[in-house]
């Protein structure tokens, strides 16, 4: 199995046990030239094991050591992109969408944003890869979708909201405004407070 | 200049005209093949013309007759995936919101969805592309501005709304859905209708 923990905490306690440091190295090396060749707008087919070997300053075999293939090492850069998995605090509903929306504007997630919006059709036309990278996703949806019904048991929401629906409406002006900077006069600062305000309150002059 | 209205309208009429149903055709074609070779992944900038000219079944020179370079050619690609400016009936601002979110999920915007999540990545990074992109796209979005600013006027907005911001919350995930189907959990029947209205009235319990 691909080390998809090490490599996404940076394995920071790792450094210490004996002969792990230039693994874990490797590691974030690999997944990180991954990436950068994705978001330089290379297609996943393209892609190469030697060329990423050679990216990551490192021989194939160290690649194969640790990934059996390339599909299995794309769906663990594409985790390592994503990051942990968020937890939300449990108190306000509004106050754990505005953080779960914040998680996905850090880090790795923006700086390879492009990456996601390239490799989507990509990933989701091949049943294989499009099953592999729903086992990365779907967590990080159930997370989003626990908060969501836990609101309509609390009140804080409407007991009729569309679950699935509203999980698209934070998402997708997320995503669009992350990957892309879609409508750049919506300004960043505030972003996660002013979109799940937004979604809270609705549109419609009450 | 390029034939964007002839390309775009399907030109329907122009087939009587002397001389021009054949560039009609050839231009359709050409603008398919774009669209078609981006949608399996191919980067814009490993696109040549010959290649395009290939897969239309037209002469290189055909292209450069209508385009003076790959940049233009791309641009008018784009406008014809979109179709022609959707023009709102005016008497409903949920009606024409809900118009203006079906109009993204037809023809070539549906077929060549994939094209658009890919390609913007490579179209924002370009200062000359981002800003022939813009002009592409801005007029549509200034469709769906005036109707907010007049369910605003009207009263059938908050007079708050945030205008920016309501875009992105409708474009969003109506891009998302139409592009990569993000999330197979929303259906696809009914889909403007059931965005538009959760937008408008909000999550929160009232």
């Amino acid at each position: 199995m691909a080390p998809m923990t090490t490599a996404v905490s940076g394995a920071g306690q790792d450094r210490k046990a004996p002969g792990r440091p230039r693994n874990a190295q490797a590691d974030e090396a690999i997944l990180d030239a991954v990436l950068a060749m994705l978001a330089a707008g290379q297609s996943f087919a393209a892609i190469s094991i030697e060329a990423v070997a050679s990216r990551a300053g490192v021989g194939k075999a160290t690649i194969y050591r640790r990934w059996p293939n390339k599909e299995a090492l794309l769906i663990d850069a594409v985790a390592a992109m994503k990051g942990p998995l968020p937890e939300p605090a449990g108190l306000s509903v509004r106050d754990d969408l505005v953080m779960l929306v914040q998680a996905n504007r850090t880090g790795r997630a923006l700086r390879y944003g492009a990456v996601t919006a390239c490799l989507l059709p990509e990933l989701l036309k091949d049943d294989h890869l499009r099953g592999m990278y729903q086992k990365v996703i779907e967590p990080r949806r159930d997370v989003m979708r626990q908060v969501l019904r836990r609101g309509m048991t609390s009140g804080e929401l409407r007991p009729d909201l569309d679950v699935e629906l509203t999980l698209l409406m934070i998402s997708g002006p997320s995503m669009l405004q992350n990957m892309l900077n879609w409508n750049p006069r919506v300004a960043d600062e505030g972003f996660a407070e002013t979109l799940v305000d937004a979604v809270l309150k609705g549109a419609k002059n009450a």
